[in-house]
């Protein structure tokens, strides 16, 4: 059986949660590189895969699937019985998954994005970070995090006593908030949520990736 | 049975995406009006059922559950064999809705979000509509239907020929920009667009929430 081909780039946080997702499900796969420096994502070749040209997208045979929340629950189902499952057991575990799934993408993505932007990537680009816009995320962040120390005073993971999408969807943007932005007061000054965090991110699918991710 | 309890508001656009869906899926329900207007979502009543303080929440026996996304997925799942099937048939099916909800959620509403918030919320609440706002956001929403439009070319719906929760996700917002915000040329100036819009807006299910939101 041919490959799973995933396009993307180490740099991209939604293609790095996806090989954290293809480790967790013991997946074989091609990486094929878009190369963001140079603007690859919005050539014609790569816009016939996607024409929202960002990454990732993966190939599996016929299908070609782009958003990257998408592909994780793609491969969570397809690989159902192989390495970790994701999802849950049952309608209402599922049901939780997903609730925190969209808390990731809604609440916690956001904020995160701008922050990590705002001091990792404008300096490098030669810019100067906007203090303002990393206060105002940095507090919507602390209101997010204060319901999730809440949560996981009660519960091991976000979607109850198992890992599933909705922690490993944290991964990446929490990885660069800790290790790469100088704000890993965050999670630590929290203490359920620093054992998650300590938890989650020790996981070895997810470490094989973060050594890659440059420091 | 006890009935599902829905608890929103018709003014939100989150609450009246999962009724339509509840209509779809020919699922009696009671509506618990949370009333937005004197801040009802942030009582302690309310914040033990959902800590952001947002509606809708759902509850269905044991199981109590918010963000809306996730409810239309779990109500979808649930009453798979009943009313109009939202979530495909084969893993590709179920992938590409899901490829189109993340779209929805990611791409299409935070600029629709932002348009009808400026033009419908702000002068209502006596502020002043930020015209540079609502052109950058217009702008975002012509590049996401120029891909629609694509897409909308060959096939029916946007996750193939059938219609799913992908589209369904859409009419809230849809509604508010080309019915209260003069936004219909967005629609209208998109031949597969506005078919596609004609089609989905003028089904029962959603004309039946459609009439009770105020004009």
């Amino acid at each position: 059986m041919a490959l799973i081909k995933l396009h993307g780039h180490y740099f991209s946080t939604a293609t790095t949660v996806v090989l954290c997702c293809l480790n967790e499900k013991q997946v074989d796969y091609e990486l094929v590189v878009i190369d963001l420096l140079t603007g690859a994502q919005k050539q014609p070749q790569y816009l016939a895969l996607n024409p929202f040209g960002v990454v990732p997208t993966i190939q599996d045979g016929d299908l070609t699937l782009y958003e990257s929340r998408a592909i994780l629950r793609y491969l969570a189902r397809k690989f159902k019985g192989q390495g970790t499952d994701l999802l849950g057991s049952t309608l209402s575990e599922q049901a939780v998954v997903d609730q925190w799934c969209e808390v990731e993408g809604h609440s916690f993505n956001t904020p995160a994005s701008v922050t990590v932007y705002q001091l990792l990537i404008v300096p490098m680009i030669g810019g100067s970070t906007d203090q303002a816009a990393v206060e105002m995320n940095v507090e919507k962040l602390k209101k997010v995090l204060d319901i999730y120390e809440e949560r996981l005073s009660k519960n091991k993971y976000l979607a109850g006593d198992f890992f599933s999408l909705a922690d490993l969807q944290h991964l990446p943007r929490t990885h660069y908030l800790v290790n790469l932005c100088g704000k890993g007061d965050l999670i630590s000054s929290r203490k359920h949520v620093k054992a998650w965090w300590d938890d989650i991110s020790s996981r070895p699918a997810w470490k094989k990736v973060a050594e890659k991710i440059s420091k």
